[in-house]
């Protein structure tokens, strides 16, 4: 996410730049034509262009909201995975303090940040509908690092799991589900070890329930994407309505003219207002399709490293650990 | 689902190709009849037509967010399912592993994937307003398989249950109703018999309690459809508003060749800017329809086939058994 | 509900020929006055039509928003009635079944028959605010079987309770409620009795509640209708609008046949459009209303009394009962 | 609530007569001053006053859902109050009725309804942004009686506690809450005796906590107005609006006449015009400030007094009492 | 929050008396130019600014929508913390009486209410995002007083908690999250020493995951602001649109004084009508940017302070209390 105050309208100008020249040519077409070739039958009426513009916004108001949904549902997600995990620390700490079980304690809890760890990098994998290949958003992308881009899963993992516990989730299929699958077996031992009481096992069982409910939520995000029929026609209804704007224009600038210092260049002035209007609709639609994707790797992801990084401070200040992992920061304002 | 990038523009045309005939022969008749005719009072006045147009825009838009509430709902509601298998599955696991209970975790594991079969067949039979049988689906249909069209439920079932549980279910009304039913009193005979505790049994029972709601919330989209007046009234809107556009905009495309080379001839352009502009709207429509029943077997259904062998592929894996069913991959980028 | 593909644009006429009656007189009163008596300044200009007819769809998309919201949570409700019953269902049978309880569960099982009964008897009695009493819905209803206002509540109740309780319970004033309570009086003499643990009391205890909760909103939507207040701006607002546009399109209409074969004529097409128009809003409203409240014994009810019957279908299969009740039908395409 | 079918257009204009007025001096004085004065100059152009009534509509259509959403949030939260005192009332009954507590049983129920009475009290004390004091609603109070601002707390309690419980609860801050509270206290003290178990403690210690829930959810609506600044800005934008109509439709009747039998004279419709659309919008917005607060003791309330004493009739037929105090009803349709 | 009436006319000018001035200068340039230079060609036609306008009106709309469910929602959550506060409070303290623990009983309640003050410190650091130095916001703020960001989180904590646990609290990173985290170490204590049985626990661990859940959603709304992207291009299309507004009346008002006593001079009356127009669009766009941030200090902020301090008059009046401390009332009508 971007973490700073806004982004600036050069900035916009820059990541649209893109999409700026190829409105520029659609919107230097018929204003050529019209006053060289004298092609003046191509200022066709307002009144088709109007209507469409109607359902254009319609569609992209429709999508953004889709959009935002999805993104705000992808925070709230992890919010409630901060929540559980805070709630599941202390209980699994002050379960097992009373019987001193500090080892147990903490593979738990190691255990927990392998899961963040295990989760974070499935999310980020890339899917066939996602924006990271999007010119736009490479280049932006090289003011930020993603670490499940960058570093090995098997390397981040090391660090919170045994060696046999390491090489036996990378055998499975959905090292998520599996490294949860492990806590429950964990607590299930203890429990016939007569350490915790049946009562207790309950509540953590739920815990794990609640786990698992928001590991599926966000998988669920990641793997069933804003429905391509409706993506499509947005961007079909989107690219006619750029394309008819400068015709319909065309009129209103010639006509602007008349009688002025101007008269006969006022035409002129079509290109930079088909322009204006059609970027603003565009760009409208780019930033709602810049959420749609909350576990993509961009921009305006959700910060699940961060977040991931949060949880395990805060359960490690639990044990009164020292020498905690310090908060990641944004680089070039943006966290990830 | 489609699972790819995008439908493309040739798609869309090809998929509604139906639609632009009929809407083609509205465009033509008052345009023909215009110009050959001299019907000039064909040009109605643009001002009904755009306040019907509002009306219609309205309409249109509050079916497509119905429609995509349903869809996400439905796709909510299997990953529900997801999450809740998960959770009993390592309840089941760990509970029944201490007491070395492995012939029940199987049972209990095997009947589960029934229960998913079952619930799959159930969904994806046919009802009175779905939308299969419209030509524009079934053949788009040929692209891919679905295998609860294909497949006999009681094969589908046999690989997971015994003969005579397979029996038993075949003479039931409710089959994934009555197949829940027995993994309730599978659990309650494994606690008379003192192998689970009553606080066990609750935490099961709880999640029993879950794979029915579940079921029901997917048998209450597939049982209750968007309300038929509701869709009967926005279809006779758009074709109403669908009907009066050509004549609407007669007006304005006489009037755009006057002083142009086109002179005359500029009518014509009324019969492509019609199709346009209605196909605009009749493909928003169809998109939203497209929706609206997403358990029936089109392309743009939730995907429960493949989440169905998905928790099938986890819930083994959690058993760490060696000969792990492949992931379903979409055909023709089509994922059932 | 109505069950099948849809209502034809036929059926559409003729239930709502009562408004087509009066919309034609609100239309020929301005366009006579115009054409004979010459009253030309009665084409009002379309300007303060058209900011009204703003309004107006937003009013009355709010209400068909409300409405909608209103029957899809009638129909959640009775969804999860059906899943907690099912949920119910199997826990009253797998508990008392350790102890061959046979008569108990039966007792209970038919007494949850008899809960479902009254409800829906209850759900389906008039208020002021409902429309069974409009012209068009009483002579819609000839099409259909409304049970509960045909059958007496005494009989369908008695072969679902013995006769003390049949007595007992139609001297109360909330009789759902108290058959409920009858329920939980049940539940705790058994734990009295050492057949059920506190922990399945418990469980259970939850379903009777769930069952109260289910029964309450149900209720809710039966007592509270759609504040009166936005309902009656919504009708005196479209009565305002259809009584102006007539008047509206008055001059948009007489231009129409200058230079044309109808020259003089045209007027009269006022009549038609002005017609077409404000059916269109008028339907939109009525469609509105005739969701808004989905428990009146209309054609677009949530279908209680065939839920109901699915209910003690399910439940009646999980005893292995032989003579199943056959399940209920649409008459007519419409599904009570 | 109005608990009839609708407010006629009558008591409307009744009810907004002092807008009515208000808006007949602004549309009188440009009326005026254009056609005696000649100051033709006022008809300013249609094109901004049709850009602010977009927003006026944006900003209404907000503030009306926002209301609706209050509303309608306050009568679920009673709802709910409705179910869960049932199933508090079925719990706490079936608990103790084995150990035959009858005196504990009626004590907790009486206890009950003070916790209903106190709350209803609390809900209907007037805060700062309400609009009781509105001319508009002081006139139309007069129609119904709201109990709670004329009975007093005290005496209204006084049949439900002990002479030593009143007291106490009479000295405290928020006595709904600490009635609640000795709730818990005595269910614990049962506990302590030995009649209740720990898990009958627990799951009506739940109900308990849902008391709490929905006391304070209630108290949120009624604490946490519609942001003030969100009502203002809405105020001042209709009032420019509503200002600005008349002159915007100077122009369109003024040239109405022209060649009509009115000719000179159609300035005049120009009040009567501006009055109706400037009405329409001013009363849109009157509707939905109506129901913004929903326990402020307007006609428009949830009723709370009314759900009260249905809570107590059904807890009281619970218990076989044989003197049940009657359903209230409505009075000149309004009940509260 | 505002606790008035509402803001006044007045109020809302001089709070955006810095836009008023920016747009005067805005709406001053084209009209000068036009009159003046004779630039008659800066008259642009309104049709692409009434497109601006519209998708102007649809990313505020939306922005507004979004803000007000924050707002909305932070409100719930601190809703949330009253009631399970409560529900807390009664379980501790009757859990406990039995025992006659009274000392542990007021330990728990004073470092709920450590818990309170730490959280809502937290809640209101500033954020990069955050308004407060908005000159605007600057001014306003001298009305009232923020305690967090006057009085030090240590003095506010220490009459809450003993010398060790304050020195410990004050070494860690989440304040909140750990004081908490002491509470469920307190009532493991209290069970291991058996003054608590095992579901008392689960009760109160409940509870603290409820505590965990809404600390962690208000820090979702504080860390997690209104998408940046979203934001900044609405704040691009606003100041598009304000800009060209301007130009796009030119033509009107120039054409309003022809004929009449002011002829030649009416264009300038596109300067207040500008400004009027840009302004409302600017301010609905303030409106709803001041509600983004519910936790930054504002005058729009959820009164965290005054909810606080009710949480504590309630607890200590269940404890009979006798010297509550008083509740917090509004300065110049704005409670913190």
């Amino acid at each position: 996410m971007h973490a700073g105050k806004k982004y600036t309208f050069f900035e916009f100008i820059v990541w649209t730049r893109r999409d700026i020249y190829r409105l520029t040519i659609l919107a230097i077409i018929p204003t050529v034509l019209y006053h060289y070739c004298n092609f003046t039958f191509l200022s066709i009426s307002w009144v088709p262009v109007a209507l469409l513009g109607t359902a254009v916004s319609f569609i992209i108001s429709f999508k953004n909201n889709a959009s935002y949904a999805r993104l705000w549902e992808a925070r709230q997600i992890y919010g409630a995975i901060i929540n559980s995990s805070r709630a599941f620390g202390v209980m699994v700490r002050d379960y097992l303090a009373v019987h001193d079980k500090k080892t147990d304690i903490q593979t738990i809890f190691y255990r927990h940040f392998a899961w963040l760890t295990a989760l974070r990098f499935q999310l980020r994998e890339p899917r066939a509908w996602e924006n990271s290949n999007d010119p736009r958003n490479i280049e932006y992308a090289r003011l930020y690092r993603v670490s499940e881009k960058i570093d090995s899963l098997e390397d981040s993992l090391a660090g919170y799991l045994s060696a046999n516990e390491l090489k036996y989730i990378l055998s499975k299929k959905n090292k998520a589900t599996q490294l949860m699958a492990l806590q429950s077996a964990h607590i299930n031992k203890l429990v016939a070890e007569g350490i915790l009481s049946e009562l207790q096992l309950q509540s953590l069982q739920n815990a794990i329930t609640s786990f698992y409910d928001n590991q599926g939520k966000a998988e669920r995000i990641k793997n069933f994407p804003y429905p391509r029929h409706f993506s499509s026609i947005a961007t079909i209804m989107l690219n006619l309505f750029v394309f008819l704007v400068p015709y319909g224009l065309l009129n209103e600038f010639n006509k602007l003219g008349n009688g002025t210092l101007i008269e006969g260049y006022s035409i002129w002035l079509n290109i930079p207002f088909a322009i204006l209007l059609t970027w603003v609709f565009n760009s409208l639609d780019i930033v709602g399709e810049s959420s749609t994707n909350p576990f993509e790797g961009s921009a305006n992801d959700v910060p699940i490293t961060n977040i991931s990084r949060t949880i395990e401070i805060d359960m490690r200040d639990m044990l009164d650990e020292s020498d905690l992992p310090s908060a990641l920061t944004p680089e070039n304002f943006i966290l990830m």
